[in-house]
């Protein structure tokens, strides 16, 4: 049998052999980046390092970084790090900000999965209400929908609101200018730009009053305590450079998302495209095969060798009704599988997908 | 000049070799644990694997295990997720104890760093109080004293608490039997035992009530949100296996403590070693260099290659005082460091510590 093929980018990527040998690098290296000798601050260079490289991916001051374990860290230190009494947060977000407190306010989106505005606005001029915090993520993770962020914040900013993005879908693979959006908070994760696993941030303008939610030590500016997880981060800070360089990546996928889709659409006339009336990333699809279910395709697909979701990965290792497309309002949810390509796909990975993926139409049309 | 000798393995150890070879097989899989496809089971299994290993290590069910990012998160994790209205801590906990929550009351200990358990039958008496839970260290970071946690766990249960332990410091120097010591939670880090830094976990018994501070995923049992650090993961199980084997580490390393304290104290007749007249784990030894400051002597055993610490790792990259000598009411705290010892260190490493402490020494008799 072929190399499988890994159609799940979104869910993680593989680390990129330079993020990897930077990650080899450091996790040989001995040291507590908080202690005072030569092996401390040995180690202490290599964070500072990563943290100018990911400052710099959404041009932010390599001040604003605060290292986290992860996306879901970054997630729950802003939304509950702020300590607003108001928190309003679109219906489409990832769990990990829709889990992350109490009493969130959902912001619908339209049948295309694109944030309301206009819902926020009104949502937003409730009279006598305190402070809030808008959370909008960059892009949606299952359809790649990417959202009015400038817009959102711009929203925001006049009634007082501050603004935090969670752009770990978005980074790598589209500009992310912190500043430029308007945006206070913006969560990133390394292993979904090519880093490895265990490592993320909270970029917090230094304005923002944060508290943390790992208290300890004082790391990271008291925003986050614990030792730092030094060979993660220096990974971190190499996929933060190759994500730079998101405009020739982005073409690249491009060009593969727009194969697939037409031959998925050549194979299966019947299918939806989530979002395809808007601007999406590059690399995402989310396309239904009317008549069988998310999880038996996804199934199929992986004994066929390809590796695609049904929506986020979720540690249940069951396949659920996928909440963004609830929000959509579109019907066809449960027969809906997300592909996501990334920098180990190549041209030809995409009629791996299209020829296991039209074989399993063909069984609905002519069962055994 | 020699290769600079590490005793500083309180702050952080040197990875294992074998630890380091199941990280960077683990950096180079594919896959979120979450996943339902062949690459996501195919790594979940790793993370299963490390799972076995932690559990064992402190006598504990697998199903016990909350991987978290590390111990500072484990810690914090006990203290807010049990949701208790009363935490009773020991004065000498580590700082991610110490500032996990608000409204600690501190038990005091004895002039040896001994928690003092006719305090805290006192404290939990206090008559319509509501179920506490009380947190006490296994052995302390800064002097190594074991602390008696079976009577603590005893005199908690009397009177309806439950019990955290902080064994960071302990695993791997001496036996961790979670039931036996009567305790329901319990915390390790995965870079204080060999492992690399970025993966620690909370051992929670299952009939504890606790709630998630990270949350989203589902993960851990919907203990802990976000991916699992899988390599990290994999590497803390390796080094939890040769932890394992404290008894034999433990016995090599009290040797050479008894040789660093017999030279110290014929190098310097007027030292003081904290917590030399109760039980203290092997590799250990707090002691003074009368009239001369903690952050002079780490300083100048830094230019000398001999890497120590003046109490814990601080992330300010400043010495402060300590807030374990002056819960202990002890003099000198001023002038001490702590020498911590670990699997990376030979007999041999003791004369370079002490020709340069002694040469310290000779200096403050010999003022130029």
């Amino acid at each position: 049998m072929n190399e499988p093929v890994y159609f799940d980018h979104n869910a993680t990527t593989p680390i990129r052999p330079e993020a990897q040998a930077a990650v080899i690098h450091v996790l040989a290296l001995l040291g507590n980046p908080s202690s005072v000798h030569r092996f401390g601050r040995d180690i202490r260079r290599h964070i500072e390092d990563a943290r100018e490289c990911v400052a710099a991916l959404v041009h932010a001051e390599p001040a604003d970084v605060v290292f986290t374990s992860g996306g879901t860290e970054a997630n729950n230190l802003a939304l509950r790090g702020v300590r607003r009494d108001r928190v309003l947060v679109s219906a489409i977000e990832h769990v990990s900000v829709l889990e992350a407190c109490d009493g969130l306010e959902l912001i619908p989106v339209d049948e295309n999965g694109v944030v309301d505005c206009t819902a926020l606005d009104e949502m937003l001029a409730k009279p006598g209400a305190p402070p809030a915090l808008v959370s909008v993520m960059f892009a949606n993770n299952e359809t790649g929908v990417v959202q009015p962020v400038k817009e959102i914040s711009a929203i925001a900013k006049r009634h007082g609101a501050l603004v935090h993005c969670d752009a770990v879908q978005g980074a790598g693979k589209a500009k992310i200018d912190i500043t430029g959006l308007g945006i206070d908070l913006l969560s990133l994760s390394s292993h979904k730009i090519g880093g490895s696993q265990g490592a993320g941030a909270l970029i917090a303008k230094q304005d923002v009053a944060l508290e943390a939610i790992i208290h300890g030590g004082g790391q990271e500016r008291s925003h986050r305590g614990g030792t730092e997880n030094a060979p993660g981060i220096a990974g971190f800070g190499v996929a933060a450079q190759h994500a730079a360089d998101y405009a020739n990546e982005a073409a690249r996928l491009g060009g593969m998302q727009q194969d697939l889709e037409n031959r998925a659409r050549a194979a299966v006339p019947e299918t939806q495209i989530f979002g395809e009336r808007v601007s999406r990333l590059a690399n995402t699809t989310c396309l239904t095969l009317p008549g069988i279910s998310s999880e038996t395709q996804v199934m199929a697909l992986d004994l066929a060798g390809v590796a695609v979701s049904a929506g986020a990965a979720c540690s249940s290792g069951k396949v659920g009704t996928s909440h963004v497309l609830e929000a959509m309002g579109v019907s066809g949810a449960g027969e809906a599988i997300r592909v996501s390509l990334g920098w180990s796909n190549a041209p030809s990975d995409i009629a791996r997908f299209i020829d296991a993926w039209a074989a399993l139409y063909k069984r609905v049309l002519n069962p055994a």
